[in-house]
C-alpha cells in the first residue's frame, strides 16, 4: 500500500497526516455540496443576575477566570493587523503561568506576533491555526519547531472549521476599539479602530468564554454593537490593544509601476468584455498595486457607460470607497478594513456595511456572499499550468503569506481572475507546478501577466467572448514558457522529510501539504 | 407520597406534570444564574455551489423540500400582530397534506390564528409553545382541546427554551417584509412593514431548516439584514404577508381616562424620587394607556430638570420614539413595534436599533439588556398580596394574554412598577392569591392602583427613599382589602382536574399550571 493519497488537485498527502488529523483528502471545490451536519456548539455560563459585573482587572486575573489549563485552545483576530498587541499581551500572561501546549487559533499571525516564538520552542505553543503566518512564526513553522502541524486555513474555512467542530475554541480573546462594561463590542470610536470585527464573530458565537479587551470604555450601551454582550463572558481595559499607526495605515498612493498599470489595463478591458459588466454587477478586489490601480481603471469605465456596480465585497480599501462615494457603487460590504479611508466609510457610510466572516465566505453555511460575485481580482505568488495558486508558501518554501479569502472568491465567483507579474524578481510566477497548491485551478479563469494573458480551457465560454477583444491572449504554458525562457527552469524546492503544515482546503479537506525547510548547506 | 410539590412561589405543581414534562419546578428568579450548559445546536446542509438557487415556488413544494413529516416543531413570530396571515398559510397547507401531531413554536399567537382551531381540534396540531394565546386558540386550549400541554413562556424565556434545546424546531417559517432571492430579511421597504424581525432571530440560528416567506421580494442584497442568508435555506414569494392595517397601527390617542392619568402622575411621581432617576437612565414601559401617559408626564419633567433617559428598551410605541426625537433619549432598543411611528423612526432615526430577542431578555445568555434597566413599568392582570402577578389567565379561568417580556423586564430591572386599576370591570385587580402566577413576587417592587401605592416589603431601600413623598402609600394588603370591599372576596375560580397549559418561568421550570376552564353549568 502505497503511503500517500493523492487528491484532487494531484497533491500527494501523507497517509500519516491523513490518519494523525482525521482529515480527508480534497475531493473537488464542490464535492461536499449539499452535506448535512450537526453544527458545533459552545459550553456557557448564564448569567441572569443583573449586579454581576463583567469587568476583571488584568489579562492574569480573567485566564484564571476562565479556568485556563494546559491543552486549551485560545482564538484572536487580527483586525489590528501589523499593529496588534492582543496576541501577545494574552500569551505573554500565558507564558508567565506556565500553561502547556496551547493551540493558538487565529484569523491571521503576523510579524506583529513575533514575540510568541519563543513560546513555540518552549512548548507552550504546540499548535497554530491561522489564515497565514508571516515574519518569525512563519520561519519557526517552516523550520520544525512547533510539534504540531500548523494548519492554514481561508478566512471561510476558519469559520467553517469553528462551526463544524473541527477546531473548539476554549477561550476567545477580542481586542476591541470601544467595548462597554456589559461586552458590547464595535470596532471604531477609540484610540485604535479597526473598522469591522467580522472576523471575530465566529468566535464569540463559538467559544466556551469570551473575554473582550479594549483600551476606550465606552458608556453602556455600545451600539450598533458588532459583537454583542450576549456572547462575553468578560471585559478587561489595558492601557493600548495596538499601535493605530500599523492598525490603519494612510491611503496608498496609487501605483506608477508601468508593468502593474498595464495589467491592471488588460484586467479592466477583459472584465468590460464579459456578460458580467452590466449594472448591478457584483465584484471584489484585492490591495496589491494592480489591484488597486485594476479597481481605478474600471471606475473610470463605469463613469464613461453609465454602469454601476451592485455590490462590491471583501475586505475594504480606499479606491472602492470613492467609488461608493462618486455613486458608481450601490453598497459595499466589508469584513477587513485596510486603510483609514475605508475605516472612516463603513463608520458613517450608510451604505457600506460590516458582515460576518460566515456570510462572507463560509463554504458550509446556507450561502456564502461570495456566491453571488461576478468578478474577484487576485494576486498570486505562484500560478502553475493547471492554473493552481499558490499564496502561502514562498518559492524558496519558506511559509510566509496567508489564504485569506484566496480560494473562497475564486469558488465563488463568476469570474475569476488573478493578476500575478510574469517573474516575482528573478522567480517565474508561472510554472509548471506550484511549490504549494492554495487555490484549486477549477476555480480559477483567467491569469493576466504582464506578458500576456491565459484562460483556462474550462472556460470556453470566456474563451468565446473574447474572440474579437484585442488583448495580448496566451496559453498559460507559453506564459510560462517565456518566464522560464528568461530564468531557465527553476529546480524543484528541496524540503525535509517532516510534514509541518497543512494547507486546509475551504472545505476542511488536505489540499496540501507543507514540509520542513531545507536550509542551505553552508 | 403527595400528588404535586411546592415551588418557590407556592403553586401546587403536579408531579404527574414534572414526570411527563421532565421539568422542575421554579426555585427562585436567580436559582440558575451562573449555571454551565451546552447550547443546542441545528443540523444544517451546506450550500457552497454558487448556481444553486433559492427560490421556490409554493409553500406547498417548500414543505416538501422540507421534508415534512408528522411530529416536527414548526415555528413562526409574531411580528405581524393580529394582521399576521403566515401561520394560517402555512397550516393549511399543512392540513392539506394530512400532517398530525405538530407542535407550533410561535413567539406568540393572538385571534388572527383562529382558523388553526380545527386543526387543533383534529390533532394537527398537539402541542403549542408560545408567549401567549389570545381569542379561539386561548378558548380551545382551556377548553381542553389540545392533545399536549400548552407552554406559555416570556420573550426570553423562548430564546432561552430553544437554546437549551428545550424545544427543537424542525422548519422555522419567518415572514419577512422584504427578502432578496438568496434569503436576507428585512422588516421595513415592503408592503407590510414590521419594523424589526427581533424574535425571529433565533429561529433562524437554531432551526434546522428556514424558509423566508415575503410578498416584496427586492435586489440582492437586501442590506442591512435582520435575518441574513447564511440561516436560510428556501425563498417563497406570496400574494401577500398579511394585513397592513392590522401589522401597523396609527398612533394610539393619549388617554383622557382620568384613573389612568392619575396613576400615570403617581408613577411619575415615584420614579423622580428614586436615586436612579438621573442622567443616562434606562427604562422600558408598556402600551397601555397608563403606561404611555406615563411615558408622556416623565418626558416633562425629564425636560424641566434637563434629565436623559441613557436607554428606551422593548416593545416601541410612538411616545417613546418622540423622546428620541426631542433628544430627551439617547438611544433606543427595540423587539417589536406597536405603530407606525416606531417602524418609521426604527427605519430612519440611527439611535434607535433593533436588538434580538436573546439581546434583549434571554435569562441564560451571558447577560440580556433586562439586566441593565433601571425602571419599568408593567402592567397586569391580577397582582397579589405576595405581588405575584398574572398576565396570562382571565380572572375567570379563561387563558388569554402573554407573558411578553413580563417577568424578563421584572427580573432584571431595579425598580419594577406595575400598573393596576384596583378593579378590573367587577374583577379585583389586587387580589389574596393571583389565578396564575406568571410573575413572581419577588420581582415586583412596586403596585400603583387608583386608590393608592404598594411598595413591597422587600424593598426597605424604596420604601425608605418614598418616606417624604407626598403619595397615598397603603400596603398591597389594604388595596386589596379596598378592592373586596367594592367587589366582596369574589369566589376562587372553579377549574377541571387536567392540566392543559404549563406556565414556563423564564429560566425554563415551571412557575405554574393552568387547568381546563369549567364552563357554567347552565
Amino acid at each position: 500500500m502505497s503511503d500517500y493519497v493523492v487528491n484532487a488537485v494531484g497533491r500527494k498527502i501523507p497517509v500519516k497526516v491523513i490518519e494523525e488529523t482525521g482529515m480527508k483528502p480534497f475531493a473537488g471545490t464542490y464535492a461536499r455540496n449539499g452535506e448535512k451536519f450537526t453544527k458545533a456548539t459552545p459550553t456557557v455560563r448564564a448569567w441572569c443576575d443583573p449586579t454581576e459585573s463583567k469587568l476583571v482587572g488584568s489579562i492574569a486575573e480573567v485566564l484564571k477566570k476562565c479556568e485556563i489549563k494546559d491543552g486549551m485552545t485560545l482564538s484572536f483576530h487580527h483586525h489590528f493587523r501589523e499593529g496588534d498587541y492582543i496576541v501577545n499581551m494574552v500569551m505573554e500572561e500565558v507564558h508567565k503561568m506556565g500553561i502547556k501546549d496551547i493551540t493558538i487559533c487565529a484569523s491571521s499571525l503576523g510579524k506583529a506576533h513575533n514575540p510568541i516564538v519563543p513560546m513555540i520552542e518552549d512548548g507552550t505553543i504546540t499548535s497554530i491555526q491561522s489564515s497565514g503566518v508571516r515574519g518569525g512564526i512563519g520561519d519557526a513553522i517552516s523550520k520544525g519547531k512547533l510539534k504540531g502541524y500548523a494548519i492554514m486555513r481561508s478566512h471561510g474555512g476558519r469559520v467553517r472549521a469553528i462551526e463544524s467542530g473541527d477546531v473548539h475554541i476554549d477561550i476567545a480573546f477580542i481586542g476591541a476599539p470601544t467595548c462597554d462594561e456589559y461586552g458590547n463590542m464595535r470596532a471604531v470610536g477609540g484610540k485604535s479602530d479597526c473598522g469591522v470585527l467580522s472576523y471575530a464573530y465566529v468566535d464569540a458565537q463559538y467559544a466556551d468564554k469570551v473575554v473582550a479587551i479594549t483600551d476606550t470604555l465606552v458608556p453602556y450601551p455600545n451600539l450598533p454593537a458588532s459583537i454583542s454582550q450576549v456572547n462575553v463572558d468578560y471585559v478587561v481595559v489595558v492601557d493600548e490593544i495596538g499601535n493605530p499607526a500599523k492598525i490603519a495605515t494612510g491611503a496608498a498612493k496609487p501605483t506608477t509601476d508601468v508593468r502593474k498599470i498595464m495589467m491592471a489595463e488588460y484586467c479592466t478591458q477583459f472584465v468590460i468584455n464579459t456578460p458580467w459588466f452590466k449594472n448591478g454587477f457584483t465584484y471584489q478586489t484585492g490591495v496589491g498595486g494592480a489591484s488597486i490601480a485594476s479597481t481605478i481603471s474600471l471606475g473610470k469605465i463605469m463613469k464613461e457607460r453609465g454602469i454601476k456596480m451592485g455590490l462590491g465585497l471583501g475586505g475594504i480599501a480606499g479606491p472602492m470607497c470613492t467609488l461608493l462615494e462618486e455613486g458608481l457603487i450601490e453598497k459595499l460590504v466589508d469584513t477587513q478594513d485596510f486603510d483609514l479611508h475605508a475605516i472612516e466609510s463603513v463608520k458613517n457610510n450608510p451604505n457600506h456595511f460590516e458582515i460576518t466572516g460566515s456570510e462572507y465566505a463560509n463554504p458550509m453555511n446556507k450561502g456564502a456572499m461570495v456566491n453571488k460575485l461576478d468578478f474577484v481580482i487576485l494576486a498570486s505568488l505562484e500560478v502553475d499550468t493547471k492554473f493552481n495558486c499558490n499564496v502561502v508558501v514562498d518559492s524558496n518554501g519558506m511559509i510566509t503569506g496567508a489564504q485569506g479569502g484566496h480560494p473562497d472568491t475564486a469558488a465563488g465567483a463568476k469570474c475569476t481572475i488573478v493578476i500575478a507579474p510574469l517573474l516575482q524578481g528573478r522567480t517565474p510566477a508561472i510554472c509548471t507546478d506550484v511549490t504549494t497548491v492554495t487555490t484549486p485551478g477549477e476555480t480559477v479563469d483567467v491569469v493576466i501577466t504582464d506578458y500576456g494573458i491565459a484562460i483556462n480551457p474550462r472556460r470556453q465560454d470566456l474563451i468565446d467572448c473574447m474572440k474579437d477583444v484585442k488583448l495580448p491572449f496566451k496559453t498559460i504554458e507559453e506564459l510560462r514558457d517565456i518566464a522560464y525562457s528568461m530564468t531557465g527552469e527553476p529546480d524543484p524546492v528541496e524540503f525535509g522529510d517532516r510534514v509541518v503544515g497543512i494547507i486546509e482546503a475551504r472545505d476542511g479537506t488536505i489540499m496540501d501539504v507543507v514540509r520542513q525547510f531545507k536550509e542551505f548547506e553552508v
